[in-house]
């Protein structure tokens, strides 16, 4: 099958962590992470950050965000994120439904949240009718494909740290952020102030397994139970570990995520030439909202299968993945120019 | 590393499950479940049993039985299973947490509920203070590594229906059920009128993957999204169902089954030749239940890591698993008699 | 102490409620609503409808709400409610927390849901990413004191039971809202399409106890064993049941929902007098909001306790209650003149 | 209705918490419970115990306990109590179902639980398959009607404490225990270790309302916000409180539960007379467990509404309360005399 642009997680395993997986499979070893593969992934990630971090695999993206935000609040708090983070709106419900909190939502500016919609919720503190913001909840990139810089995200710390709260990140994507701020992953986490983080890999060439990081080790003592009581905690730990280990080898990542957010950058210049179209966002990482003109929306998705993004405005959402070739997009290219 | 006994997880991955899931990694998918992989893995499962049954697949066993459950009660209703059952003592209290019932247990005989345990609890019916019984969850094998035989599930189904109640399985082994009863799936669980099941891949070989199994379909109607919100849903699923097609092809499922069950057998009967040792169960599919000379605990587990079952009876559980040799076995008793 | 304008429920008990409680404590009875003072209320409330109905008692409002939410819908659908539903502001997360599902919200029009808000949701469908529209709620009176028509009610009910959803009401002040549309209770409820209501006392002049009332009598069935798990059984019943007899009996609620609502027209004649203050919504039951000079906030609270809805617009709301009298608003509407 | 000896909540209200509910009900207060009789109530119950405790009223002991407990642990670890306690047979699995945790249980003995049946327990720790133990709840007196020593208790609560634990109490009769001990509340509650207790006074007396006592400060912090959050919050609240002031003003808790805990020693006399009735428990408060003559046990349940305790073994439960009266329990003696 061709490649196609509706998600990144259309995509299949890079040849390095299948490689990784397949060298893995040796004889037994003892299950549920206790493990030397288990051991050296976590060495990999301690040794990306500060050292002094709480480093947990779980299966998927939303148990990543979902369970990293169950150490940081009680029930009768809340989660503050804009109305289109994927916890609010693509999790079915599960981070209600796990934390037993409540999400409280503000209208996104381009998928980001900014410190002056927050706080006005601060009014709530002390009244017991009200859920008690906790958590501000932040996707980096965000679903909009824009990328916080780091004096944002060091505001928002600020800002939540000020207030008595947490900041969580939901980095799901993760790679293609830093890769677009050309920093380090600690620059703009670890040392931004963010408490709690998922570290996506399965949208950028893995083919299953999430981190959970505490960089605030306070909040991790207790993971490895809420993991476990979270159905997060995979028995045959060594294939996610041995594929995070590949995935940071090297700098694995980075390589993915650059071809990415190259290739993204490389169908926006071609959509830019194509009067019909229009680029409704600025593409900061893998992700393009473009709307189309009508006639041609459902003879595409035909041959190339995506999702609207906002159907109402014929806006539809692609996305490169690590394997994104320039051939694959001059190939889509054409199919458009053919049907406009 | 070599092949040790402490569970059947500790194994790798079944080459021929290997090869399936190299061969999946071709081009782009749709993510999710909508892809000819997985089309083709539950169409033999449908081709397994009689046809008219939901399947899907899920991460992991914790899951498979939790989510399974999940559709099956309310809240206010009650599991009924065994002080022995995973459910109750191996998934950090999963199942409560998120069907938000209570289990209601009672004492084990060698690993099986009977009828005449429940039958009391039926007392409760109609009283607002006490929960409502409403599934007899049981394991198959147990965690005894016993086999209920079809005429046992048939009567617990029977019994089941006819107090309103429904009947849940545990499969996380039940390969090797089905090896030792020597009938195939469909006779033990949705002949035998089993209601719901989770049909386990990843101690018989697979990477990781279970499978929920609906045979009341009035049940698994929104699985879907009960799936999502129990954070289970693979975005690459294709490498689980790749994995299960493998598994049910050239009946792999049963060549291992029957590989784990057979040198468990033949542990058995050496250790029968030892006098020390003492085998306290009898051995009906790949799991052993040993007491040991105290003396020889430690150093054993030093060289072969496993778990004790009852420490205050020096009674230690053994696994073989789909991989295990009868070298393994052979050196494995020798190290014991060494130490004795 | 003097009577306040901060809430109904500052108020004390009706003298007819208090007399049906103490005519209560005579002897024993069985506890847990197995007693003749909650058949009779039960049997009032079936005449005061088309009699078959269910009918619960529980302790409070929020719980009324939450547990009649519970029998309607699964976790992973939602409630869809306006912006300013109690369930969603003031129940401090209550409803996520007990069903475990999701609150969708809409902005608010003078406190009430319109069926175009709710119309593009329905894009939710089939989609297990998203929660699953299930339930709308609506207040009645709203938030704001405004009173859906008959008209507004059957409309949303129809649209709900097309979608295969469902229509709940909060009635906390539902006595109100009667008042002010001069109309009986089952013409806006039962016979409009309403599925569930929580029917409130305690704001009304009861001094505990609220109903949830079952229209569709399918979804009543286990409402016993919820309400006990829901923390709302009451042991000694008879004292709820035997206020709400007297509630029902004489129309005692309609005699205490006229005088709020005249007590709060007539204050609203006042204010309309008072060239600093402005009404900024219609006046329809017991509820008023009010600007305010900024300087008379301060001063005036501490003579009458009252809460500011839109601090930041310098907009408090007043409440009338079953107790008000004009002479209450005369020295009330004095201070005000006074500070201004 | 004559009185009859089915529970302790069959009774009515003491008439002198009747007088205080009337006297409450003047004007307008603050609502859910910002006003001078929640004040005076909280400052009684400070008196009674050392100061500095948190104290906070609800409506109902179910929700005491469970909201008690919902501040004591994580939903990974456990609640362990006897196979009898309320907490695990009588509340429809709401303890469960709020917290999410789970309750480990060992067999009750006489309704106490003893460390030694604990410290086995204390093998999970550290293992992530386990719920992990974190709260040890005991009823005082318990449902057997037997009494914890001081000693008992202080042992208990050394070990938890010992054990990184907490010693809950449910104290839904907690009057009749410091009757039959003979000593001071705080002596076997604050003074003996326990973190946090239910105090009832429903059963005892009042109408409607349960307390909330943390001897641990730091516990009950957020307790406002899960009283709410868990539906307990009772808008007019002066009438809870009003009780309570009532109930420790001039010991009123120790002349109800003297009348009923004498009845029932008075009972127990008349019962050892009868050589067909066996009393299979000590009393050691107001209730008594009897073995019946099965021919008597439908004719006397249809004079006297009582429950079976053990139906299989004829034994019935029968409770005294704080208006039972010599006369009551002669008229019911020669009831049962006349049928045996």
């Amino acid at each position: 099958m061709s490649r196609n642009f509706a998600s990144d997680n259309n995509a299949g395993v890079h040849p390095d962590i299948m490689q990784a997986i397949i060298q893995a499979n040796e004889g037994h070893v003892v299950g549920y992470g206790d493990d030397p593969y288990t051991e050296q992934a976590i060495a990999a990630f301690r040794n990306l950050f500060d050292g002094d971090i709480d480093v947990y695999f779980v299966y998927g993206g939303t148990a990543a965000n979902v369970l990293g935000l169950q150490t940081m609040l009680g029930s009768h708090q809340a989660i503050v994120c804009t109305d289109s983070a994927h916890i609010e709106v693509d999790e079915c419900g599960a981070p209600e439904n796990f934390t037993g909190s409540k999400l409280v939502t503000v209208p996104n500016r381009d998928g980001k949240i900014e410190i002056e919609q927050i706080d006005p919720l601060m009014e709530a503190a002390g009244f017991p009718h009200h859920v008690q913001p906790k958590v501000i909840s932040i996707s980096q990139p965000t679903e909009m494909g824009t990328v916080y810089t780091v004096d944002e995200i060091q505001a928002l710390a600020y800002f939540a740290h000020q207030n008595n709260m947490l900041l969580h990140m939901d980095g799901a994507r993760v790679s293609n952020a830093a890769e677009a701020l050309n920093v380090d992953f600690k620059t703009f986490t670890e040392h931004a102030g963010v408490d709690v983080m998922s570290f996506g890999g399965t949208k950028n060439g893995m083919m299953f397994g999430e981190a959970v990081i505490f960089f605030d080790t306070g909040l991790g003592g207790d993971f490895k139970y809420i993991r476990k009581q979270g159905m997060q905690l995979h028995s045959k730990m060594r294939f996610i570990s041995a594929q995070f280990s590949a995935f940071l080898d090297n700098d694995l990542w980075l390589h993915n995520a650059r071809q990415a957010n190259g290739m993204a950058r490389y169908l926006a210049e071609q959509i830019n030439d194509m009067p019909q179209l229009e680029l409704t966002r600025a593409v900061e990482t893998n992700g393009l909202f473009v709307t189309l003109p009508p006639h041609i929306i459902d003879p595409l998705k035909a041959e190339y299968f995506f999702y609207m993004w906002d159907a109402a405005q014929n806006e539809g959402r692609w996305m490169t993945a690590f394997d994104t070739t320039e051939e694959d997009i001059d190939r889509f290219c054409a199919a458009i120019r053919r049907l406009v």
